[in-house]
Formats: C-alpha cells, structure tokens, sequence
C-alpha cells in the first residue's frame, strides 16, 4: 500500500500542491487543466479589485448584482449568501416555526442534507418524497420545498413542478426551491422555465455550479420574504461577502449558456473517444469519471496495488506530465478516489478532445509501466 | 421622526451606497474616507489571484493561514469563517445543548446579539453580567463566554479574564472568547496575553477590526472542538471562501502594531482639535466618536429631531459633502447611531486631522441649518 492514512493522503496533496506550484512559476497558469469540476471561478478586473472593501465594495457590487442577478434568476429582488446552505438555513430560520410541517419534492431521493438538517435544528418535522403521487402537502404546513435539480443532476419534471406549487399556493404556503445547479441545467439543457417564473417564491442557486462564478449562493424571489430572510441572514454572518459579491456578478456576466450545452455534448464526445481504449468510462452529467475499482478492471495482469493507489498514481501521472488536475491528486484527506474529468468549467472550454485523450492514454499506459515497481510507484506519489 | 423602523434603516443604508456608488464613479475613491473603523481590506497580488481560480488556491491559502494565523492568535488550529457571528453561531451549535446554561462575561453591557441569539436558537438558558462580583457557573453550564474587548471599545480586565476561565476550568467547561477587536486591542493597546494563551480554548476574532483584512471570522483554539465545531460549520456554510482566506492571510500579514499605535496618539491629537469647537466629543481607543445624545447636547436651540435622527442626518451630510463614510449612514439596521471617526485603517493614515477637524465641523454648521426644516432633512436622509 502506498496511501495508507490520512497522514499519507496529506502528504500526497502537499505533493501535488508542490508539482502544481512548480508549473505555475516555471510554465505558467494555461499549463495547467482544473478538470475537477470543483474549481468555481474568480474573475475581477483590477479597478473592481480596489473598490473590495467592506462598505465600499458592497454598494457598488451588489448594486450591480441587483440587476444581473434578477435576470438570471428571475423574482423581484436577490441575496447573495455564503453558500446555497447559509441561504436555506437562513430561509428556514425565518419562515418555518417549530412544529410546523416541511415538505420536499424531489426527483430523486436522497435530499441535499442541509434542508431537513435545518429544519431539525428549528424543531419542525421534514418529510420528502421522490414520488409525485404520493407528495401532498399536510395541515399546519409552514414551508414547500422542491429541488430542481439534484446532486446527480436529475431533474425534476415541469408539469410536477408547476403542480407542487399550485398545491402549495392553493393552502398560502411558501415554496422554496433549491435550485443549486438547476437554474442553469433546467433552463438551458431542458428548457424549463426560471423557478421564480414558475412560481416559487424562493428560488436558491449555486454560482460555482456549471458557471464560472464562486463557491456560493444566490437567491431570488418575493421581496417581502426576501427581506425577512435578509434579516436571518445578517444576525448569523450568512451573507456572502463583497469579494464573493464581485465573482457572483462576473460568473453570471461571464456564463455562457452555449458553453453549458457545449460542455453537455462534449462529455458524450469525450466517452466515445476514450471507450475506444477503455471500457471502464462513466458518464457524469457534465463529464466522464472512472472510479478505482472500474481503474482497476482495466489492468489484465497481476500487481500488488491497491485499487485506490492506482487512482493515485494514476492522478500524479496526468499532473506531472500534462498538468491535469484531478481531484485523486489535489483532494482532502478522505475526498473520493475516483478520477472525474469534468468539461463544464473554464479550463476544459478550450480543450482539444483528441488531445486530452491521447494524454489519458498515454498517462495509462505510463502507470501501467511503474505498476510492478512499488517504490517508482511511491517516489510519483510523494 | 425620520428613520422609525427596520425598513426606513435599509431604505437610508441604500441611499447612503448609491452616494458612494456616485463618488467612486464621478470623482474616485480617492474621494472616499472609510472612518468606520470596519472597512475591512483586500489585499492580493496577481499571482495570488490567478490561484484563486484553481481548485488548489484553497489549499494553499488555508495552509498558509494555518501558520500565519496560529502566530496571531495562538491555539492550536485555525478555522477561517464568513463571520465571526458565524463563528459564534458554529461554536453553540456544536457545544450548548437544549436547557443547558451559557454565562457570560463582559467589560460593559450590552453583548453582542449573536451570542444570545444562537442560544435561543438551541434552546439554552443565556445569561450575562459585566459585574465581576455578580459572575457566577450554575450547574449544567455547557459554556462560559467572555467578551475581549466590546462593541465600544471596552477591555476586560486581564485579571478577571484568567479568572472567569480558571472558574470555567475547574468545572470542565469550555471557554468562548469573542475577541472581535480585542485579539489586536487588548494585546498591542493594553499588552493583554492572547486569549488562547490565557487558556481560552475558542476565540474568536474579526478579520477587518483594527487590522486591513476582510470582514471575516478567524477562530483558534484547541484541535478537538475546532474539529468539532467545523462539522457544524461545513454543514450550514458559514466557513470563509476562498477569496476571503487569501484576504486574510494577507490582511494578518499586512497587520503592523505601530499603525495601531500611531492611531492611537492621532486619536488625541483629534480629539483635541475637535475639542476647541465641540464640548461632547469623546475619546474610543483608535479615534473619537459622539453618541446621538451627545451630539444633541451640542444643539443649543429647540427643535423636533430625535437624538437618533440627528445623528443619521450628521452623517449623510459628512458623506454628501465630504466623502466621509461613517456608520449612522451606511450601517446595517440595528447598528449603532453613534458617529465614530476611527483613525485606525487605511484611509485614516494620511489624513490632514486639521483639515478633517475643519470638515466636521463645517458638516456640524450646515446640520444646524437644516434642522428646523424636517423636509430638507428627510430628503437628505433617503
């Protein structure tokens, strides 16, 4: 085994922080490929990086996001938050009260942990369900909670959606829609309409989810329960703050929905040229992924490796020789060991496919030559 | 009376942004003057903010703020968070449960509202007292708090600090510090010991008070509850993004206790100054301040405005005029009316304080002649 405690998987990030450090000084930025789909984005201009600062910064960013924010998202006024989960707690904080019954409708179950989590810490009783016919909303209702689109990016059926809100409506019952990457992924890829737009009176996306913006939320919708939740908002420290403030606005300014639907057909572009030596590939909603057991099927001779140090080596493999960020490489101690290739960020836009696969194979077969010697194994990994 | 409630104070917050807003683009922000003494900073380099991009900045950044944060606080680990209200809110949901006590400890009534709040929140039984004497641990105490330095600037009282936590320890029971401004006040200004060292096992501390960071949250402490508490932290997105950690870590780094010193002699030479015109002006520890009621005592005429009112229309005139941005004008609602002009950050340091005593006092004359027409003073108002 050559990663065999956190102690190890510490010391393989600083390793590949160290490879990564060294092309940016030696080679520069655009030798390195993020494709771990984890990245978000950062875009500033000089002249608004001055302006960052507490009160300043905010009246002229926010201003700004004001507008920007409501046509991406629709409804009468937005909030940016720290995260889409500072954004549903805080929503949860202001409209649900203790005892009160919260329902979820879903795609698919489970549900991101941060609704019932937040509901549990008000003291009302959350219930889901992934199955329309037996969704209903009970007496003494305070919130409805649908969800866009999930973690795996299934998406939720139009006429469901519209229906749920009715149902929710009918009884004066708010919804809430945690449309993390939906707002993007329903509109632009399944032609759906905006959650606000539909109806919802809280809609809630992520800005680093397929758009160049930050790591954090952005909500939408009716302004008097906006500004209610605003006040939840500032009393916990849930707000986005103005560097984000700035990334949020240039990430929208910067999402190209041609990009998005690109990205989608590129996967698919991507998995046929890669099952042309593989067979292990997994389509992800935004790219392909081989999990360490899959890496491992594609080896047809015996070795002493774990399935995880295969991803490992694998992963430093793609960095040193072709600066390709996977997260088996860069990730936290206990982050999963399976290798994404994720086309849905900047990195991957002006990416050759072609190119990129030859570099995949030609990585594979350079693990397969280090495979028998352990120690060589070892040297790439720390 | 011109601003009654919640909603008259977001509608005047709104105002005063779109004023600056207008200065930075009309004249530039060169002719703005963040006294608020909260003007946090964002200090980054280009090749920092290239990093910012990449799944690895994160890594690196925080690394980093390991290092240089444990240097400024002390404890064993550090934990970047949106806010410190976030922080503290992290902290009592990790460690206080339903119906257990919190007591705290502080120079000068009133607390922070974050703590009671997040106390309510869980359920628990708050109490608090800034009589030393009156401080006592009830049985079933889940966590003692103590305030560093207050809202006002006030210092505790190194003594009873290490006593309250003696008291604390003797019951195994752990030690919140909320040591906003006080990890850089009590410590250069008063050669106070760091909380930690003190023996806190969490303190808290505001990354835009007294120093050029981000308005931000840095905890430090000991290893096993920062571990603890940053599970809660994770789950309900109240942890620093990465462009806040990067502005931290340089705002620490840009920290010079001479700065915070210089400031503090500046204060009295301001004060002085002020003092030949005014009679209520007081001293804070880095500038000087007049409280609404103080403000009103230097009115010698009757008229209809309310203490608060007057100090809000003082303050939209200081950044009409002048472009000086004080709190009453920009501050959240709830904040304090209280005009600070704080020579502790950026743009206080080149300051000509005889011109800024002659532009205080000319905004103070031109108060006194819109004072009897409450129209004139709404408008200047909203």
């Amino acid at each position: 085994m050559i990663v065999n405690n956190s102690l190890d998987e510490v010391k393989k990030r600083e390793n590949a922080l160290s490879i990564i450090k060294n092309i940016v000084e030696t080679k520069g930025r655009e030798h390195l490929f993020d494709l771990t789909g984890l990245s978000g984005g950062f875009i500033a201009s000089p002249s608004e990086l001055n302006l960052l600062e507490t009160y300043v910064g905010p009246a002229i960013f926010e201003d700004a996001l004001q507008e920007v924010g409501l046509e991406h998202m629709g409804g009468e006024k937005v909030l940016p938050l720290n995260r889409t989960s500072s954004g549903i707690l805080a929503t949860i904080l202001a409209l649900v009260k203790k005892d009160t019954n919260v329902v979820h409708y879903l795609a698919e179950l489970p549900a991101h942990p941060s609704i019932p989590r937040s509901c549990r810490l008000v003291g009302a009783n959350y219930s889901e369900t992934d199955i329309f016919e037996e969704f209903s909303i009970p007496e003494n209702t305070s919130l409805v909670v649908i969800t866009g689109s999930t973690m795996d990016h299934k998406v939720i059926d139009e006429d469901e959606f519209k229906q749920v809100i009715e149902m929710a409506h009918e009884k004066d019952i708010p919804v809430m829609v945690d449309d993390a990457s939906g707002a993007r992924l329903r509109t632009v890829v399944f032609n759906q309409a905006k959650a606000c737009d539909l109806g919802a009176d809280i809609a809630i996306t992520s800005t680093d989810k397929l758009m160049p913006g930050p790591r954090g939320g952005l909500m939408a919708g009716r302004r008097d329960l906006i500004d209610e939740i605003k006040i939840k908002v500032n009393q916990f420290g849930l707000e986005a703050q103005p560097p984000l403030v700035l990334a949020m606005l240039n990430g929208i300014k910067n999402f190209k929905e041609d990009n998005l639907k690109k990205s989608l057909q590129r996967k698919d572009e991507l998995f046929d040229l890669l099952n042309s030596y593989f067979t292990n590939f997994k389509k992800t909603p935004t790219g392909v992924m081989i999990s360490p057991e899959d890496l491992a099927k594609e080896i047809d001779f015996p070795h002493k490796l774990s399935d995880d140090d295969l991803a490992f080596v694998f992963s430093f493999i793609l960095l040193k020789d072709y600066g390709i960020i996977t997260i088996p490489a860069v990730g936290m101690p206990g982050a999963s060991a399976t290798l994404r290739f994720d086309l849905s960020t900047s990195d991957a836009f002006n990416l050759d496919l072609n190119d990129l696969t030859k570099k995949i194979e030609s990585s594979f077969e350079r693990l397969l030559e280090v495979i028998p010697n352990e120690e060589k194994c070892r040297e790439i990994v720390f």
